[in-house]
């Protein structure tokens, strides 16, 4: 019975601090999402309930965890940045990525019925992770902007795609077909002059995604101040962002 | 909103992929799990029903995914072992790791109402991962060992210690300065003598923690076999166990 | 001048322990050697000189480190073999990589005159290096026969290309175009039906390359037994090379 | 023979690539130079022929690897800086490492009797070495003010403990008693009143290490630039050093 015996396997787990002085983004990614969302009627190309649900729980763990500067989401990924000198969990990477992710499911699962409160859950769903560190704010920067090209790009695909298929009356292959080769503007036409959609008047939350970040509100009854996290669906690929949030990345304790 | 110029940040990612031929090791702890089982009102110094919650959540990863060849889980923690030629997702040591541990979270909360039918969840819980590989059988079956001879020592210290508060009414404080000290004969002992407790009878689920494993059965009238998925509360210190289990680790298929 | 405020940047090097009970081998290979051989007017296709210079650097190597359970050479690269269980340098990648290489490139030109008398060392040369683990000792075997197989194909191509041009006044282009698409056979009958080679004849440590072993000699004089360092030329591809060299793997003191 | 059929042993090496953007640092250190320096009688406590010939093979390794922004060195051991954003050998670490110690170590004894005429190289020495990553310029600047600190604080200590030994004819032991406890202006006023040796005095590659770095001279005569490696042994602890060389560290070409 002699657990000494035994623990020389403990010496098997090895070291995975993180490079100090760098930003550490963790990103999750549902897992078989295309077919969870079919199994769960999602409305397409975007259903509100279900994307309100990430966001709700990425809220939660922005709300657990002070290093996290911001989390950024769209369709069935989120990322999540920690401040450059964070030394929670001493950095590593492993408890820092599953932590992250774990109470993201966790949430994803507890709050699903406050968005979808005539839609059972039929299965528990599951995210993958990655964990990437960035050296510089200019990297990260780039980083954020990539994500949110990728929602650009997809949603205005998606939303035409779905416009073709649910208003226009083409099969899936149909629309693939006519919307192979086509730039963003072939697309935007396609909308407006087919279906009268101006894809500008399109909520914000689909062509842009979700940054959750802390703003520090004074309160001057009380005369303090509180931090609160709130959401925007800002343009983060404008440089004019970055600039009038330069403090998001900046702040250190 | 040139997607291309952002996407170097893609480079960033670190390749993780893990040592070939060796056996791969995920385990799960819960996070705080000592305010969230008093939040919950769990039994002590165990509560069946959180163990089995553990065990179908467990269950619920083994059967989704065939490359696990078994699950040891006790307390707040659960073990997954991996065949030793795995190759899912490529062997990318974040991937397995966080799909196992968010499969398991989303497990925990989704079946909560199962086992705690009448004890609602009052907030999301967590599990924090982490992945070691252990290159021979023997270091693998010590593996196992270390987390039973763990169970072991640690279930005969909370059962004496709350026997000694919940029927001996010592303080906590009081029941701890009592077994500092104590070897487990002397354990053994004070319950016995004490509270006429015969600590052997105590549950196996209990005393020996729970395995979940794959039998195939063969089923005589359809002509076929059938994998099925078991737990056991075998003694694993016992070298017998691992003679008589000896096609466990062996699986190749 | 305070050392402790800069001291914080000795915190970036990260922990690169190897995983224990795995075997651990070293492989350095000669940096552009291609140009090095022709600036030193090595003999084509074998330099015995070259070959024995490499050899007496790599025993210069393994007599300073008792971890080391042999050693494979040929060509310009070598192979070192650390006993599963070594701690030497606590298992750190880069310090045991390092110290080897740095050891052998040291001995390469410190022991350049005794092999090449007649051509003196024009500039200093560089050797690369890599490190990588086996779990198991069929991993490293096949290691090891990966290695000599290496050497196989590459002399019998070599030997027959050289002796085309040497001896058959062929072109370096014409040769290669005369032995595109021919198999070891072709090879041979070519050496044995033009130049009347038998390429079994050729030098050992040619075909076969040379491996470096520990071997225990008792004195029955002194009634002590000694170890010393024996070069062979033997054929690792046999699986009773392995059988009658079974204590080769298995040291452990 | 067929050598595919132990190939896949190749795919236990594992990927080293370093994080992008960020200063690659290569610390080599001597192994055993206490017993190599006294082996080969240098001169306490500096050996102007040893320093000279650590910055000449410094120089040879600055010479063949453009990608290397700077070295510096002091006592036994030397540092290699490389641009951020270089991707010399994709930037894989054990690569990087082992090129330049084995290039180091290899002109170290190559180039030996250019320095120590009188004094013949008795046994191959050798150098370990570590590779470490700096997200930002800030950090690089403070790895190189630790460095010349360090070298600072020692040779003041070694200066005044082989002036009492040498000079004032105290044992060694006799001398580190007298030290303990000092501070730098004690040691300065013990070499300067009781020897009559001002430190400030002593040689600056002795008190500052020696920085190898670039410069472009502009040939006019020739309407050209040339790019030549000098050795200064500036003061880098001053920020106004990191201001005028403010373009050693953007080099990006």
């Amino acid at each position: 019975m002699a657990k000494s015996t035994f623990e020389y396997v403990k010496n098997f787990e090895q070291d995975d601090t993180l490079l100090p002085n760098s930003w550490i983004v963790v990103r999750l990614d549902g897992k078989c999402f295309h077919k969870f969302s079919e199994d769960h009627n999602f409305t397409k190309p975007n259903d509100a309930r279900g994307l309100k649900l990430m966001n709700y729980s990425a809220y939660a763990v922005l709300s657990e965890f002070n290093d996290l500067l911001m989390a950024y989401g769209q369709s069935d990924e989120y990322s999540f940045i920690f401040k450059k000198n964070s030394t929670l969990y001493k950095r590593r990477a492993a408890k820092l990525l599953t932590t992250i992710n774990s109470k993201f499911t966790s949430s994803y699962v507890f709050y699903w019925n406050k968005f979808f409160d005539e839609e059972p859950l039929k299965y528990p769903p599951a995210f993958d992770g990655r964990i990437v560190l960035y050296p510089s704010e200019e990297n990260l920067i780039d980083y954020m902007k990539w994500r949110q090209a990728d929602v650009h790009i997809n949603n205005l695909y998606n939303t035409t795609f779905w416009t073709l298929v649910l208003q226009g009356n083409l099969s899936p292959a149909q629309a693939e077909k006519r919307l192979c080769g086509t730039v963003s503007a072939d697309k935007n036409e396609i909308l407006f002059k087919e279906f009268n959609i101006n894809y500008n008047n399109e909520p914000e939350m689909f062509k842009k995604g979700t940054l959750l970040l802390r703003k520090t509100l004074s309160n001057e009854a009380l005369n303090k101040s509180i931090s609160v996290i709130v959401d925007v669906h800002s343009d983060m690929l404008k440089d004019t962002f970055w600039k009038e949030h330069s403090n998001l990345l900046t702040k250190t304790k």
